[in-house]
């Protein structure tokens, strides 16, 4: 692949945070020890008519001051100034201003509008790309870019990965970046983009088609605005790699809120549905299921088949969990009898177990190595779901997700090649949450992807087989 | 109400836990334990042929050793003894046998059923009522039953309350109790039934239908024995007080699983959901949905109708709430151009915000107050949901919710008679979940329900206000 156009975006030469008061800290500071943090290798220009010095930075009275080219401006500034800002970008040379601003479409007012059209109108006339208004703007690892303002500094990956983002929401971009890290996921890029006056929804999606550091994209969006070229963009970038969609917006309710979020035009929910499916994009309905999906892909060898184990404790749970994974469409295959035999043997009793599929196996951690390799290779299971709830017992043995247990995990999977799968629950006591915390940072780290409940799990092999069956159909 | 005829198994004189080893803990250990914690008033007596001493206590080699009668028994010896153990009931007039033992009908084998019905036969000659076999017994925090074994001491409730449940697993009785105990629930009696050789889920229905300490009936259910005779009771229970059903085992999977955990005859998904609605039942589908519910039942006076206001921070969370209240069956009323007006006051610009319905307060906790009062008394809105979200930016400003907040929230329900319910939600972090926990709690003992996710909060409500609207339908 070649670099695609938009590149030049992720690698500006210095910075200028414009609205950076030297009084008291707010989002221009913010967006300063956010490049800082994350290592930022050009010179960063503090902007403010007032003058002064903050943050051992000299505040620029304005951009025409600053002593070397500019390709990117963040502005904090109020909205109304921010025509100005935009006639000393051009003057400046200016390649790129992120509007971290808002107060402009969103609104649904005359005044809005305007002011947005006004920004976009010598943008174009001075060939300035403008993100936003109303967004967060680019996280970039690699390039040391981030909208991680204001956050505890384990929240946001350090390190890049392969998953491109691009959302109309702020809070939800640095949701998505912030939960998708602490489950084990890592982005090339990621890109705040709210009103979209002039670089969108298309624009991204083009780029990352192409992008080759990103292998999957994904997206939450509110609406779009220009349906065909989005669909054709859709189409093209699902032809090369996994494709996650969340379309918000799609009730009366939630239309009317995304105009006055993002001013987005968000269209009728089964158009979305059908249209997604005919692009080969994979439809998801929360951030959340955004992550369960990349995880998959990030993780796993697609399944042979739908055909899943399932073993964990508990009878309720594991009637549940049947329940799930059959609306999910997976398929429960019964175990051979020699299987159930061997099963037996191990627990040296069936009273107070299933044997069947689900498998209960009662809380005993230190049989799961070898209950695992008992059901891993069978011909009739083309992937495992173990299942373990932090919530009754688990809180007297805490031991519940053991080396050994993971070690067989990792195992089966490398072993058998095929997918091993975690749904890891906590009920709504601090103990539990914190010990289901600890365990999923150990699974994470040995390489399993980990879901927290079986609805979720089956939820996101279903979609991960779906794609695939749509691209391979079986003989 | 007068005391209905099963009230005597929850006042037991005299208790003999059968099956106590002198050597190693075991479950029998844990019942006397559980016995002792939640202050039982009665003699408390182990039993073991091989006798000794454990706990402080003579191990009996049999019950008729023991010097005075024994109501109830608890048995947690092998499956094969058990009609040796029936027999001795018998000649000790024992009332109630419940056998923590397994190993019955669950088997689907031919001697488990044999057994099975060997104690049935022994305990319908001598007048005995026997709980189960395969399962946890009775939780009655008055009388100090309870089957909280091997669990930590808070994760239990010592007080008692008004929530009467009956569960076919042991694992999701105990998950149940203490889900709800968590979440502010209390329970007047909990039980768990397993394979329901002799005392069954109608029984149960019956009991807590007659019961006055029981305001709100809830089940965990994998299918029933004799289908007339249940609808019958749910019929009668429901048209007093409110029943919330959890049926499992509703797919093929899952019906098969059932069978092989309780022995239960599941039937489909469709006839249930139909005979539930029917006899006026609350269907839900899962644990977390059976407290979603009882929690507003507990708390809430009906709302007079489906207009909800949401108020909350972030434009991707706003929309999304917008969503799934639509999708719950709420209506979201656009607020009136006045109260738009006051809110543009109250947070002296409309920029970054959204001030239709979601309102999006994009985290000014300072300002929630002023806007609860704005909202609550409208004769738009018939309740309130607060959203917040300990995710993102909740992670540097940890006061989200504030005393202040509480405090108006309380205020807003009290003076209007709204219901005010809280979505708090919180991402895979560490911090996250500590913060949201921490801030449940405090709700929670200011008398506020609280939800995980918006998601949760908008199906409970809607399902609370179905139920009101099938008694009452509006003229």
């Amino acid at each position: 692949m070649s670099i695609p156009d938009l590149d030049f975006i992720f690698h500006p030469r210095a910075v200028a945070v414009v609205g950076v008061s030297n009084e008291k800290p707010g989002a221009g500071h913010a967006y300063i020890h956010a490049l800082r943090d994350y290592g930022y290798r050009g010179n960063i220009y503090a902007v403010n008519p007032r003058g002064g010095e903050t943050l051992g930075l000299k505040i620029y009275h304005s951009l025409s001051e600053i002593p070397e080219p500019v390709d990117h401006v963040i502005s904090v500034i109020p909205a109304q100034f921010t025509p100005g800002l935009m006639h000393d970008c051009a003057a400046k040379g200016v390649k790129t201003v992120h509007f971290f601003t808002s107060g402009f479409s969103e609104l649904g007012s005359e005044e809005g509008n305007h002011l947005q059209a006004e920004l976009l109108g010598i943008a174009r006339q001075n060939g300035i790309r403008v993100l936003g208004p109303n967004c967060m703007g680019m996280y970039c690892p690699a390039t040391g870019l981030s909208f991680s303002i204001n956050l505890p500094e384990q929240h946001f990956p350090r390190e890049s990965g392969h998953i491109g983002f691009f959302g109309q929401s702020g809070g939800y971009s640095i949701y998505f970046v912030q939960e998708a890290g602490q489950r084990g996921l890592r982005f090339s890029k990621a890109i705040s983009f709210g009103n979209a006056a002039d670089l969108n929804e298309c624009d991204f999606l083009e780029y990352f088609a192409e992008d080759a550091e990103t292998k999957i994209i994904t997206t939450y969006l509110e609406g779009v605005r220009d349906g065909r070229r989005f669909f054709r963009a859709l189409e093209k970038a699902a032809a090369r790699k996994p494709v996650i969609v969340f379309k918000a917006g799609t009730t009366d309710s939630g239309r009317r809120t995304a105009a006055s979020h993002t001013g987005s035009l968000a269209g009728s929910s089964r158009l979305w549905e059908s249209l997604l499916k005919q692009a080969g994009a994979i439809q998801v309905h929360s951030i959340e299921e955004i992550a369960d999906i990349a995880l998959l892909f990030t993780l796993l060898s697609p399944p042979k088949g739908r055909k899943l184990a399932v073993i964990g404790s508990g009878g309720g749970a594991s009637v549940q969990a049947a329940d799930e994974c059959a609306r999910a469409g997976l398929e429960l295959p019964s175990l051979p009898t020699t299987t159930r035999q061997r099963l037996r043997e191990i627990y040296s009793t069936e009273s107070g177990h299933i044997f069947t599929n689900p498998v209960d196996t009662l809380m005993k951690p230190e049989l799961m190595p070898e209950t695992m390799r008992a059901i891993a290779g069978l011909d009739e299971v083309d992937m495992l779901l173990l299942h373990v709830a932090y919530d009754t017992w688990a809180l007297f043995d805490k031991k519940l997700i053991t080396e050994p247990t993971i070690k067989a995990m990792v195992g089966a999977a490398t072993s058998t090649g095929k997918p091993v799968v975690v749904a890891l629950s906590a009920c709504a006591s601090a103990e539990s949450r914190k010990l289901a915390m600890e365990a999923s940072q150990r699974l994470f780290q040995a390489g399993l992807p980990v879901f927290p409940s079986t609805a979720r799990a089956a939820t996101a092999l279903s979609r991960f087989i779906s794609y695939y069956d749509a691209r391979c159909p079986a003989t």
